[in-house]
């Protein structure tokens, strides 16, 4: 290791790597799903405080959260809690800014699991288990950086806050809580997973809805209706056409290495309420790509006049054109300036503990642009693990990159924010 | 009118249309879905006593019923009643049943609808509501038929049964329970929606479930994935393929009229559980027709060999091919000899009271194949409006029809059975 001080290397022996993976498996056992994060939640805040830090918890105000420019969910919430920890104070050093969210999504079915998804089981030098990856690994490696920050009695000449969120996978509205209680600090980092990449830029994502009208009939005259199951395909068609135009026009040096950066996925689909009677409504939900730079309503426009035209193509959907809502999460994308400081601090942090340095954009949503348009922090996202395995079976991180990301960025906090031995 | 006899005509003129129709609006204000039954069978159990029959009320023993090799149904119930009303004894005549259904499937969005479905409302001459036409216009029409004969005095030389049943929709639960407890004659009409035509013959149709597999990815990485709603498209097309072979090679003279008499028609489709996940499982329910004396395992066997042959060439389905079940309702295809007594009895008495006759065969599946193949019971369907404004919006039944049909179940019972005025 080169490039490190001997209070830098305090810390990194007060990191207690077994500690930190125990604790992560036992967080990865609280199902937090969206609509369901108090249990995890009061489960973190508690071990921030066993960790010294200053835990604000509070009940989310969603009355009035709702009416900000920047909200979106697709779960209602009547209730649900933030969480902020503080370690330091303002000494006239820099702040900063560890966001990571312990929502999580349904982990589907147990059959296609190789390991238990509610166990932070540990094989072959890998944690499985829903969100061990997205993004409890990351959210435990950035508490375990501040414990031991503190453990090893460093003194920060500025505030380092840590803030576990919920609600990041349908919209955000636990960063946005934060926001509005008014934690800002001069840069921010997400430690979602990136490979251990530094991200400067997050390609964006709409949700979007899509009715497709048929005609009810009895299966046995099947041709006296339509079905709203065979005019949905139409409309796919038109959605996988659009995908390749956009991500062929659109292209930033950051996205160089993606083929698709700017994906365009149906996720689910119901259709018809009867195996013998025609579907007279089909309900298409996905997440709609949209570019770094790109205007968010053009981006809209041009979805609807794709299909718009395919309607206009066919003698049914002429007459009973699809229904487009925009709804739930709408996560605009955003970009920091790779020569802000928070970049190359991370860059040195990461290269000096042995890591190869690579700065390349995140083609998913995620809290950063929050952070970013209304919080307007610089922020990026630098974390362990890689997103591919996320949101299906058998994810995982891996422990090494855990460990690696947790000592870069307590390194990464003490020479953003300054100290004093 | 030729051909009517005195006592026939007494019949007739007690048989009150407006108090029929009035009873059916009623009925139709029952939202009767499967397993929903109970209160509309005690009404029309009530409407029966009320109409001289002797009223046979009771619990079916579903335990014991899905034992017989005849029974299916898509909706489980825990318990459900069976209702029989009885004109006349043996008196050395023939014995005839009339049985309709009382079960109605889901009326869909209420927007889709010009009058409400619940009300049994009559504009231009027709009946509108779910279940008007399919079929509790039938039944109730049968009820008047029965009721006048018992008004006018006629004494029955044997047995007319009027069998109320649930679970039609679903497979015929209601049917087989009539069976199984003992009720059998010497024939069966069906008053479900045949435009008045004479039915010898019904298509089957088999219930069928497709999964197909995918697999699960975040939807920003959609191409690490495989989504479940694109493979099912390369299924579908075998499907609607496949559909188009059988109408081709399966010819009946019953059928001549129609274009498509043994439909595949898929209804329901459900597929993902999160709109940026891509979908790792997609399932689809549908109906298979059968044709007249196909066998239906043969043609199971048909169904399954096509979608084999589309995953063969598809290199994701190869590996992990879709899952095929039959399951709840498995309408048989049946059929009674055109000589039978019963046929040429109903058709002289629908033209006696000024009908054309036809003799074709139907395409949907229905409680006659229980009937025939479990009772032995020689069945034919006949009844008011046409099936295919069944299970859709706007379902109705010309109100012309409904008194045709009354008066002709009157003479046709009369004649078949025998009587002394």
């Amino acid at each position: 290791m080169t490039n490190i001080t001997a209070t830098e290397q305090r810390v990194l022996e007060h990191l207690d790597s077994a500690e930190m993976l125990a604790f992560l498996a036992e967080l990865v056992g609280y199902q937090s799903f969206g609509a369901h994060e108090d249990a995890a939640q009061r489960r973190i805040a508690h071990a921030m405080s066993d960790s010294g830090l200053e835990v604000d918890v509070w009940d989310i105000d969603f009355a009035s959260l709702q009416q900000h420019p920047g909200f979106s969910w697709e779960i209602e919430r009547a209730s649900g809690l933030g969480v902020v920890g503080t370690l330091g104070s303002d000494r006239g050093g820099r702040s900063l800014i560890l966001n990571g969210h312990i929502d999580v999504v349904p982990e589907g079915d147990h059959a296609n699991w190789s390991y238990h998804p509610w166990q932070g089981q540990i094989v072959d030098g890998r944690m499985y288990g829903r969100g061990a990856l997205d993004m409890k690994g990351g959210l435990v490696a950035a508490l375990w950086a501040v414990r031991a920050i503190h453990k090893a009695g460093v003194q920060l000449n500025g505030r380092l806050h840590l803030q576990s969120v919920i609600g990041e996978e349908d919209g955000g509205c636990g960063t946005l809580a934060s926001i509005v209680r008014g934690y800002t600090a001069d840069a921010a980092i997400i430690p979602e997973p990136t490979r251990m990449a530094i991200a400067p830029a997050q390609a964006g994502a709409h949700n979007v809805r899509i009715t497709v009208y048929g005609l009810s009939a009895h299966g046995c005259y099947r041709e006296e209706g339509v079905s709203a199951i065979e005019k949905y395909m139409v409309v796919h068609q038109a959605l996988v056409a659009l995908e390749a135009r956009r991500n062929a026009r659109m292209r930033h040096p950051l996205f160089a290495n993606y083929h698709l950066p700017y994906p365009l996925s149906i996720g689910t689909v119901r259709a018809g309420n009867w195996p013998s009677s025609v579907a007279e409504e089909l309900v298409a939900e996905g997440r709609y790509g949209i570019g770094i730079g790109e205007d968010s309503n053009a981006a809209r426009r041009e979805f609807e006049q794709a299909v718009a035209e395919a309607a206009a193509n066919d003698p049914w959907l002429r007459d009973h054109p699809p229904l487009i809502e925009w709804w739930g999460g709408t996560f605009e994308p955003a970009e920091t300036d790779v020569n802000h400081p928070i970049v190359g601090t991370l860059a040195g942090a990461h290269q000096a503990l042995g890591g190869e340095v690579a700065i390349e954009g995140m083609t998913y949503g995620a809290d950063m642009r929050l952070l970013v348009i209304h919080g307007g922090i610089p922020t990026v996202m630098y974390g362990p693990g890689d997103v591919r395995l996320a949101h299906k079976p058998d994810e995982s991180v891996p422990v090494a990159d855990l460990i690696h990301v947790a000592r870069t960025l307590a390194l990464t906090a003490m020479r953003f924010i300054g100290y004093s031995a």
